[in-house]
């Protein structure tokens, strides 16, 4: 089944199943009002949203249109959201552009940071930066959210607590890195507010495409109306998001609605780092990947990070060109008294 | 007032106010069910149940006997947790046992961390951890509650934000730090499920005791039932609760009830790093710090870190002994099918 979260005016929004299509959506607040109070008895709720899913496939209740502009993060704010590397590739390029060697227990050891969740981003809502000149970009990822993990979960043990699946755009001020992570306590300002898909998939919906804790679809990002990356997010992510999950379960446990991300998903072309979508390539789910290729290549970066009025788009399809999370589709914009809507 | 959430078998527990005296309490249930909610409209909520509160000392209304090991942490799960290291002499410390400078921003840009919030240990709880080996300590820390904070918000206007005080044990996990910190990321594994103390304090309730964004109380720190460290809150903090409102919403706003931390409170002895409570000082708030002394006088550490079955207690009192916040008071416990309750 598809879920998403409707603007209403509250913190937490209303809960609607969402018709595969995308096209329509019932409201399902008599089973959870919100995404999280279903994750908090999704033992309970789950069976009952996927009824009301088969009848709203069925056209056999009351139904609405769904706009994706009218949705909020599935879930707008969470208890935990902890991002992962699991593509070492973009992680060996990062590295690689700034001449350092990457440790070799980076392939067999997950790196993760712990972000910030109590405020992710409605997904066609603006990207709001204090300053243009904090080296604004997008990371395109897959995300999951969980149900209770207990602490010591293995991997083999933790595909069962991955509930919905849902893509990302971890929005990072690249400028606002080497000064925060030189510190040596991690992200903070660095990691903006978090935005997810408009809806959160079941794994038994996405079939074929979910298999062994990975998402095998390309993920596709397009930068001011031009393709910037189509990597397939099931290869070469050396990490499952049930290893993430083993991992991040090593020495606490996870509460229901807890948020694991990919990190950004880069795909290699054979032994090189790949190539521009605009060179025949797969492109990339970031522009400081893009950005670590022109410097490798020819010295200097040439593509700028992301400036004031600068559209991102994030999407997976189907075969037949469909949207299967909807789009996440956001603008820069500058922080004014009003950007942040009543605050 | 003093607030405190009670377990109730449910996640978020049930909102009680409690009186000055911490020996009783009123249910507060039908102004919000939780402090989240509390939270969430406490424009609305805080005068009810400043209104309640008044009743509570005056015995005009049905009370019970408070018992702290009945309570919650406060926020038994957050939105957002980030804890700062506002008292710098303890961060010098730590890098003095090492034998490395600190660089001087850190006297002047707040050194903050992304913590996990979906899972708070109850005050009188287990410290449950799977390896006695990890390097188990205790941080005593205070930490504020904030409501919504807008982007950009200065330090001389974060303070009207906080609106609840209460203490912390921030449990590390020293063994498993290098190894973490060095892949750059930040913590995750090696800080585990955070406690809060059993009551919230609003600033106002603590009257001269919060000056300037700042609690002037000693944190008083027993192990194992010996006197560990009795550093005072308000002196050596380098930050105040403003300075780091500020600092952490530099790119992002805070969402109602999240939790900004102090970091471990560490108090210099004229410009030498203290002393022990042994010795005559005012001690530390953690073992690592305590160790970082006996490293610098005498070449190694001689206070080993908590083993199971260990206690620590984190309290800070009146001037007649009266515990303000309540205490924490947790025993170390290895990780057990039944250890973590239901799990």
């Amino acid at each position: 089944m598809k879920l998403a979260t409707l603007k209403n005016g509250t913190r937490d929004g209303r809960l609607v199943v969402v018709s595969k299509s995308l096209a329509w959506c019932a409201d399902a607040s008599h089973i959870a009002p919100t995404l999280q109070a279903a994750l908090d008895d999704w033992h309970t709720a789950a069976p009952k949203l996927e009824l009301l899913a088969q009848d709203l496939e069925h056209e056999a209740i009351p139904m609405m249109r769904f706009h994706e502009r009218d949705a909020l993060s599935p879930l707008p704010r969470a208890y935990q959201w902890v991002d992962g590397s699991a593509y070492v590739n973009h992680v060996e390029l990062v590295r690689k552009a700034r001449g350092a060697e990457m440790p070799e227990t980076f392939w067999t050891d997950p790196l993760v940071y712990q972000g910030g969740s109590d405020d992710f981003t409605p997904p066609r809502d603006a990207i709001i930066v204090p300053d243009e000149n904090f080296g604004i970009d997008f990371e395109g990822e897959v995300a999951v959210i969980t149900g209770d993990v207990p602490m010591g979960t293995t991997e083999a043990d933790a595909h069962r607590h991955i509930k919905l699946v849902m893509l990302v755009n971890d929005v990072s001020l690249r400028n606002l890195i080497p000064n925060e992570l030189g510190k040596g306590f991690g992200f903070y300002q660095s990691k903006p507010a978090t935005t997810f898909s408009p809806v959160a998939v079941t794994p038994d919906e996405l079939g074929d495409w979910w298999n062994d804790g990975k998402l095998n679809r390309a993920l596709v990002s397009t930068l001011n109306g031009q393709p910037f990356g189509k990597p397939d997010a099931g290869i070469d992510m050396t990490f499952s998001f049930a290893k993430l999950i083993e991992h991040v379960t090593k020495t606490r446990r996870l509460g229901a609605g807890a948020i694991v991300g990919s990190g950004t998903v880069s795909n290699k072309e054979g032994d090189s780092p790949g190539r521009p979508v605009s060179e025949g390539g797969l492109g990339y789910s970031c522009i400081a990947e893009i950005r670590m290729i022109e410097t490798i290549n020819s010295g200097k970066p040439a593509t700028p990070f992301m400036s004031f009025g600068d559209t991102i788009r994030i999407e997976a399809l189907d075969d037949s060109g469909h949207s299967i999370f909807g789009a996440i589709e956001q603008t820069v914009q500058p922080l004014t008294p009003s950007a942040l809507g009543g605050q």
